[in-house]
């Protein structure tokens, strides 16, 4: 069977030095585990619940601590990009380019990112069906590219909840680009604790074993030294000492998925 | 590790024959895997979308044939009720009352089901948050039952469609009874073919191995020889022909679940 | 223009005196503004969020108490029954048998409702579409009652939370049958208590008074003197002491409409 | 009381001339019906389900035209932005700066915004809760600014489907500023046409019609010559030989409105 990636780190772009070791760390559980390893983290956090919330580095001092991991960790990394503009400038260090859900419909930054020839990770939108990512997909495919990531990360279910409608995943798969579940935001409550939002750090491992089980290509999770304490989704984050168990599980149940025959009729 | 139950059947009675022989070949696929099987059918589909819409057999003649399967295939049977004066009757047949997700929060009828000390089924219903099946579970336990089956199948997600949290199962856990997941109706499209409910049959596979990732009691699957032309719920139910390789699927998940080392935190 | 009618009362049967009070005070209200009353209370909530709660008086004296309101004060009554047995008794006295919204599929329910010859109000489920309920509908019809009642009350919307799809009024009233709105159990919060529903009595006006700038032929409202002490139901509904201001606020609403043009496009 | 304004025109600008005789058709209605009036119309619709539709004039192209509405038509105009670097361009022509509801949290395009001095109309995204817009009002306020309209324009509801949730016009109005009800993309179907969306224009009137009687202070509509042609959000325009007769029945109702004495209780 084809290998699980992992694409994680902490939510934002803290200092220099924690953000290396997180990515050391990390790298160390998927080297031990055979996971192939992209890092993750925001250089800005551009759609902060509230504007007192910490938003990151910037740009410019972001992509220097990203350009470092790449360099000094020796992994892949990734980034989110909010305004057009961003996309050549972030392509020039991250070896892929994510749109945020709230985004995945503005034409100008798909085309922006596609435009870069890096791989593009869009995240389905929590207002969006499955079915209609197929037009983001085209998006991005008329502007040149086909290095694509397509993300589910949760739908709007009633207020300040999201559910995560795992049909989702066989039916983004039919578009014929690798799927990505991500256990992070899946269990986020958007707006759910006042001024910010909160989450659900303790279905994160049901989450990912049961895409696991319908079948990704990678998993996205974010993960934190000290979730309680980080300046923004902690909530939701995992802390780097469960890493090791939570990958294990998924990956165990992988292996189930592997021996099984599949099954297909409509 | 603890044993996997099947629930299934054809969604409803039809002739005598047919359900004798839909219980003998799935207790047969069910023996080949080393699967607990409880045979499921209704006697009465009391809430069909349409009053022209086939409803089966009615309460006495469905408990012969029930009675029959019980005999002569040599498994439990399960039936769903819903007034309460139907408790008492199909008590003398059936070993699993099963009270339909609309009628969850219906007391009477839970008390019914609770006092004939047979197990009670309960699904979930489509309105229902999971955390509030414990109110069920309460009114069940006061009528002097601990004999509780909860089954998540599908909440309410916009019009004629469901769609299923998998958080639920984790959280009914937490009540202290065995979890059941329904794959048949969680794909289901209430009223979503006119006069009829509709239903995404190639779903089945994927949600059922998603369940089994997280960590389920039984799996609750309609099944019929030839779901196109049956009377009911079949453009959910999967066919005959096609359940070993679910099964194996599914068992293959459970057994890589298994093995993997179990993380809590919240 | 059509006048408009109020189905109104406290949500259930409590004391004998009471109740006659309440039917008393509101139908003076009614008087006054020149609005037909038909007064409402359940002798049974069947479907309580736990099993601790009031149900209310039993049939047979809930009954009693309804005929003393119908031959004391004058108005006709409603009540609404949750078995099928309960049809026929029921309707030796009230003069409309209303069908709960997680009731409004059973068949034998709307069966034996409709066998009564009384007039059947028939919410519309959480669950359902407002084009399904034209099944419901068949389902009377073919009983053989063209007494029929629709009722809009809420749909789910994300967990312990309804919201009004205020397209089904329009929706529904092409079935060729009256169009109600129920402005108390809209605002409920399902189990949003914990134990029992919450409610946004704060809303009632507002939905009211948008109801009726669409059009409906009544309005539902559940009043009670001190809703903060009621035992069921109590924060949804509205304090008799405002009872006609609300009133007042729809007349001016309903009076604006009936002077405007229609427009009709599609 | 106080009066009620129009935020209405074509979705998009199309040619000079027309979008030219639009402004007047709509401004003659308006001056017939004493409705203050302002032009809508995006320069770029940057957010199209698919890549092949039709965008609208460039910034500059658009402005232009957006200009002389202002000038040969003397009424403000209104437009949409959807990167920060628009806004201060924009803004030496609009009167009123829009923030698309999928953008409603992008810190930057809010302050950007803000900082032109110009009324600021933020749609409440379709993954908001109400409350959570008070979020958006502190960016915008934090950037310096309190000339703010907050708009309501429908919540997803399952897929491809919006409802409106009246109860968020009142939420909304406590955060001191005015309250807009966009009736037009309230109706929109997202996506629900394959590669394009749908709407439901004929529910317009309805829901134009409950806000109002809810209580706004502006009511946003897309009016079109010809909406079954247009290259944008035509099954959701309503037709400009109607506009006159949809007008009327919402003054009706807000006159209704206010001569009711208001209610208020929680």
């Amino acid at each position: 069977g084809y290998p699980l990636a992992l694409i994680g780190g902490p939510c934002v772009i803290e200092s220099e030095e924690f953000t290396l070791k997180m990515a050391t760390e990390i790298a160390k559980v998927c080297d031990r585990l055979g996971i192939s390893f992209i890092f993750k983290s925001s250089f800005d956090k551009a759609n902060r619940t509230s504007v007192d919330s910490f938003r990151g580095q910037n740009l410019e001092a972001g992509l220097k601590i990203l350009q470092r991991v790449k360099t000094e960790v020796g992994v892949p990394v990734l980034t989110d990009i909010h305004e057009s503009y961003q996309a050549a400038i972030a392509a020039e260090v991250v070896d892929v380019l994510q749109i945020p859900a709230f985004l995945c419909r503005q034409t100008d930054l798909l085309v922006a990112a596609a435009a870069t020839g890096k791989t593009v990770n869009v995240k389905k939108g929590q207002f969006l069906a499955p079915w209609d990512m197929k037009h983001v997909v085209r998006k991005l495919e008329s502007a040149g590219t086909q290095r694509i990531l397509l993300t589910e990360r949760g739908t709007s279910f009633g207020y300040n909840t999201l559910v995560v409608d795992f049909r989702s995943l066989p039916q983004m798969r039919e578009f014929g680009y690798p799927i990505v579940f991500d256990a992070t935001h899946s269990v986020q409550m958007p707006g759910g604790q006042g001024n910010k939002s909160g989450g659900q750090r303790q279905f994160v491992p049901y989450l990912a074993r049961a895409a696991t089980a319908i079948g990704i290509d990678a998993l996205f999770m974010e993960i934190h030294e000290n979730p309680d304490t980080a300046p923004s989704d902690g909530p939701n984050m995992i802390p780097l000492a469960h890493l090791e168990t939570v990958l294990k599980q998924v990956l165990s149940i992988r292996n189930g998925l592997e021996v099984a025959p599949t099954v297909c009729f409509s």
